[in-house]
C-alpha cells in the first residue's frame, strides 16, 4: 500500500521530505502541497511531486479525501492548529519539532489524541532515529548496568545575533532534552542552569556557554554544554555512565588522515549534515505506521515534556544556580 | 516513473534485493521472480511481492513485456547466460558477483554490451557504494596527494573446510580486486603472492594467511593480507599512502566502551553487517540508471578486469613469489 | 654537587622514594633515615641505603650536620610539624600530601616560609609533572584560546568500607584541586556539590559518585565527576574546553589490541601505575633546586589552597546544591 | 657503586650520553673523554664533567685506570677498533650503531667477545628499551597468539639529497631489523625490496619509497614501507598479526584537539624526539651491568646479525623483486 501524504509548510524542511518521500523512501507518495506561500508550494509541485494538488490551506489539505496523512513542516506558531485538525480528521500526522510554542499548547494535542484514543502523532524528534544514538541506547541496556550520569555537549561553531539565552533551551537543547528521556526511560525532575563567563565571540543578549543540570526521576544526573559559538565546529558529545563503565556516542564517521604533521579526522561544521541520515528513518517509520492508520516514534507526550522541561530550563537561566522543580500530570496510559 | 524489475534467482542475496525494491527504495517493483527451485521464488511471492509473476526460466522473464529491468541473483555459474540474454533484450541489468566464472566469459559479455552500444550491465561490486570507501576516494583525490602505495587487509573469523586457497582470490579477494582499480583510477599490471607460514586454524587445502602484491599501470604498489581464519572478527582495512599523506578507511561505527578494565568497541565478526547499508544505495543508483533505460556504477569491463586479475593472482598463488604479467586489451570506448 | 637526603617516614612512599635517589635520579643521595617504626628505616637502610645514619626522631635527623635537604613522608598528622622544623633549620624540604591535616597547619607553614623569606617547601602534587598534563597544558596556553570550561573525571575501580564521603575530596579530588588551579592559573571562587543517585556497590558510609563544580575567578566552570567504585578501571579525564577549541588528556600508553571481537586498549586498575613516571620528575626537580639551597615546584601555598578549597567542598557536600564561596588571604610576594 | 665511564667520541650523541650519566641517570660519572677533535672533548669537560681527563686517544682513554667502562660514540668507521680494544681491556663497553661498517668487522667483534668468554659489548639499539615496543613485545608473548605477520612502516618528513637508495636501509630500517629479531625472537631467512614509483619529492640517487619483505627462520612474514620523503612527519608504525588477533604499536603521547573543524593529534616530525626517553633506559641498562663487570641489552651478535641482514637488503634493492636468501653461522652459545 502507498501512503498518500500531504505537505502542509513546503519550505527548506517540507520540501526536503516530499523529497524523501517521492524520491528515497518506499510506500510514500506526496498527493497533497500547501503553504502560506502559495508559489512555495507550486515549486515543490514543479520539481518533486508532479502529481500533487496544491491546496490553498492546511485546512483543506487534512480535509481531502485522498490524503492519507499529513507532514506538518509550516512555520512553529501554526504546528498546533494544523495538528489538533489532523487529529480531528483522525489523520496520522508527522509534526516538526516544536509541537507546539507553548507546553499548554502541546497539552492540548496531547488531550485531543487522548480522546481520540489511538496514536496520531509523531514529532520529529530525528535523534531517536539516529544509529549512533540506537547502538548507545542498546549499549547502556546491554552493557553498562544502569545509567547514572550522563555528560553531554551540542556545540554549534556561531550563531547569528538574533538568537538569545533562552534559544539555547527551546532550539538547541529540546534535542538533547528529548533523546536523554528516550535514551534513559526516565523523566526530569529538576533543572539547574550554571553559566561560566562567556566567551569572545557571543552576542549582547546571549550568555553562552552553559552547563545545563537535569535530574531525573531515577536519580540521574545530566549535565549537558551548551556551546553555540564554540567555534571549531559542531559537535554532539554524550557520555553515559553506569554501574558496570561508560558508553560514547560514536563520532560521525570520518576518514583518518595522516598530513601536515596531524593525525586528523574532519569534525562537521553544518548541523545539517549531523543527523542526515536520521530523516530517512524516521520518515519510513513514519509511513510504515501510516498505512496503518496509526502512529509511532515520538510521541505529542514526549513533546508536550519537552516542552515543560524547556520551560524549567528557561527559568533555571534566569534563576541561575537554583534547582527549579519541574512537574507535569501523570502519564496518560496511551504513552505507556 | 516506478521501474518494473523482474529477479532471476531468489536465494538469500534475491530475496534481499527483492525486499530492498519493495520495501525500502523508491522508484521500483519486484513484478516478475525466478528461481531453479521454483518453491523459493513462489516464497519471495508470497513474502516480498504478491503482485510479481512466477516465471519457469528466467528467459521467459527477461522476455516478458511488463519487465523494465533484470536482476541476476543466480548461482553464479548461470550469470553469463542471463547477462547475455538481457543484453540481446536490450534491458538494463544488475549481475552480482562473478559477472562470469572466467575471463573469457566476462569478455563475452564486454563484447555483446559494446555491440549493443550502450550500457546495460551493472555488477554488483557493492563496496564502491560504501560510504567509507567514498570518503575514501574523496581524501585520496583531494586531501593525500597522488598515490603510491596501499596497505590492506581482508580478513575472516573463520572459513569452511570446502574453502580452498584459490577461493581466497576468487571469494575474498575479488573485492578488493575492484575497489582498488576504482579507489586509484588505475589498472593492475602484475600480481605476486606472498604466504606466511599458515595459521595453525587453517584447513588441508587452505594456505592461510597470503599476501597479495598487485603492482598498478602507475606505479603503486598494494599489499593485502587476506587472512581468513583470524579468528577475531571480520575486519576490513585500507590505508592510501600518497605523495603529501596518509587515507585510512574509517571503521565501522561502534559505541566506544569503558568496561572491564579495557576501552573497547566491537568488531564485526560476520560480513553480512559490514557492507550492508551499500547494498541499499548500488541498487538504488541502478533503479534511476535502469529508468533511463541505461546502466551506472561498476561496468563489464570492470567485471573483466576483476577476472583477468584474478586469474593472475590464482597463477601466483602456484608459483609463490614470482611476479606475475597481467594483460589484457584494450579499453572499449564504452567504458572510458 | 650531591645533595644529601634525609627520609622522615620509611613507610611504601618513603621507601620508593629513597630508591628513586639512590638508583634512578642523579644528584641525590640518602644519608639519614628516620621512622616512628625504627625497624622499617633499619629495614630501608639495609635495602637501599646502607650508608646512612637512622634517627630515632625527625628532629634529630633534620638537626644532623649532613643532612643537606628532607623528606617528609611520614603520617599525614606529623608533616607540619617536621616541615616547620625543616624551615626553622633552613633545609629545603619536599612534603607528601597533605602539606597539613588543616587548613590553619598549612597556612603556619605559610607563615614561616614567607618569614624565613626564601622557598624552602616542595608539596608533593605530582601530576604537575605528568607528561600529559604539561602537554595539557601547554595546549591549553596555545592553542584552545582562553579556557571557558573543564570536564573532567576521576574514577577508581573501589574503595574498602572505610573510605567516606568527605574522603572523596581529601584524599581523590585534592588532586584536580590542585592541578587545575596550575593547569588553569587561576584561583577557585565557589564549589558546588551535587550528587545522583549513589551507586550499588558503594557502601554505608559513602555517597558515591558526586559531581564537584568549581568557579574559578576568571570565571571558567570545573566539573568534575568523582566516581570511586566506578568498577571498570582507574580512569582519570580531562577535557578543557577554551574560546577556540578543546584539548583532551592523553590517555595513558596502550596496546591497541584487535581481539576477540574487540578494538580494545588495557585500562590501569591500580592508581599506583597511573603517575608513577611523574614521581621520578617532581624529585628530580626537588635535587636541583635543593642543590641551590632552595624549592621549586607546587608551593606551600598551592598545598594551603588546596586545603582552602577541600573545606569548602566538603562543606558543599553537606549542602548540596548550595553554592559555597571559597575565600583565602592574598596570595604572599613569595609565591607570585 | 658508581661506574666510571670514559666516552670516546664528544659528537652529538657522545655528549647527551655524557649528560644522561652525569645529571639524569643513577651509578654513572664520566671521568674520562676523548675525541679526535680535541676542542669537542674540552667542551664537554667544561659544561659536563668537569673532572673528567681529556685523552688524546680511545686507546689511551680505554687503558686508564681509573674508566670502568667504556661508551663508543665515535664516527662509525672507527667503532670496531675501539670495541675491540676495550675487550682486549675486558671492560664493559657500549658501542652505538653500527657495532663495524662491515659483517665481517662485526664477526670479529663477536669472535674477541666470545673468546674472551663474557659479555662486555652493548649495541646501542635504543628501540628495544622504547615503552611502546616493550608493550607490544608483552602482547606478542600474551596475547596475539604466536606471531605470523608484522606490517611496518618506518617514514621520514624528508632527507638530505646525500642519503641514497642503500642508506634506506643502513641508516633507517637497520631499526626495524634489529627490533624485529627482537620482538619475534626470530632470526631472517629472506629479504625482497619492492619499489613503487618514487614520490615526486625524492632525489636523483633515492628511490623512496620501498617495500621490504623479510621471511623468518619460524615463517613470519613482515612487510616493511620505508619512506624517507613521506612529508607529514616522522612516523613509526608497527602491528604483529597472530594467531589470535593483534597487537599495534601505540603513537607517542600526544594531545587530541578538537579545533579548526578537525580532531587531531600533532605528529612528530624529527625522529630525535620519538624514542628519546629510550636513551635513558638503555644507558641505565648498561651501567647497572657494567657495575658488575660485563654488559646486558643487544649484543655483538645482534650487531652482526643486523650486518648481514642490511647486507642481503641492498642486495635485494639491486635486484629488484628478488628473494635475496640470508645466511649466517650458528649463534654462539654466549648469546643463546
Amino acid at each position: 500500500m502507498t501512503v498518500r501524504i500531504g505537505v502542509i509548510g513546503t519550505g527548506a524542511i517540507g520540501r526536503d521530505h516530499a523529497r524523501r518521500i517521492n524520491q528515497v523512501l518506499a510506500g510514500g507518495k506526496v498527493v497533497a502541497l500547501s503553504d502560506v506561500n502559495r508559489a512555495s508550494a507550486e515549486a515543490v509541485k514543479a520539481d518533486i511531486a508532479p502529481d500533487a494538488t496544491v491546496y490553498a490551506t492546511g485546512e483543506e489539505l487534512i480535509a481531502a479525501a485522498d490524503v492519507d496523512a499529513v507532514l506538518v513542516t509550516s512555520w512553529g506558531a501554526t504546528h498546533e492548529q494544523y495538528v489538533l485538525t489532523a487529529i480531528a480528521a483522525g489523520k496520522p500526522c508527522f509534526c516538526e519539532k516544536p509541537l507546539a510554542t507553548t507546553a499548554e499548547g502541546a497539552k492540548r494535542i496531547v488531550d485531543a489524541e487522548v480522546a481520540h484514543g489511538k496514536r496520531l502523532v509523531q514529532v520529529g524528534f530525528m535523534r531517536r532515529y539516529d544509529a549512533g544514538y540506537v547502538a548507545l541506547k542498546e549499549a547502556v541496556q546491554t552493557q553498562t548496568g544502569a545509567p547514572i550520569m550522563v555528560h553531554a555537549a551540542h556545540r554549534n561553531p556561531t550563531v547569528p545575533e538574533a538568537y538569545t539565552t533562552p534559544m539555547a533551551i527551546h532550539d538547541t537543547l529540546i534535542h538533547e532534552i528529548d533523546v536523554f528521556r528516550w535514551l534513559l526511560d526516565d523523566d526530569y525532575v529538576e533543572a539547574r542552569v550554571t553559566f561560566p563567563r562567556s566567551c569572545a565571540r557571543t552576542h549582547a543578549k546571549l550568555r553562552d556557554p552553559q552547563i545545563v543540570t537535569l535530574k531525573t526521576a531515577k536519580g540521574v544526573v545530566i549535565n549537558t554544554e551548551i556551546f553555540v559559538n564554540c567555534h571549531y565546529g559542531y559537535d554532539i558529545q554524550c557520555e553515559v555512565v553506569g554501574e558496570d563503565g561508560i558508553a560514547r556516542l560514536p563520532e560521525p564517521m570520518a576518514i583518518q588522515l595522516r598530513l601536515g604533521a596531524k593525525l586528523q579526522n574532519a569534525i562537521l561544521t553544518d548541523w545539517k549534515d549531523r543527523f542526515v541520515a536520521s530523516y530517512d528513518v524516521e520518515l519510513q517509520d513514519f509511513l510504515k505506521a501510516a498505512a496503518n492508520g496509526t502512529a509511532t516514534g515520538p510521541t505529542s507526550w514526549d513533546g508536550y515534556m519537552a516542552a515543560v522541561t524547556s520551560d524549567a530550563c528557561v527559568v533555571g537561566q534566569e534563576r541561575e544556580g537554583e534547582a527549579i522543580a519541574i512537574s507535569y500530570p501523570a502519564r496518560p496510559a496511551l504513552y505507556a
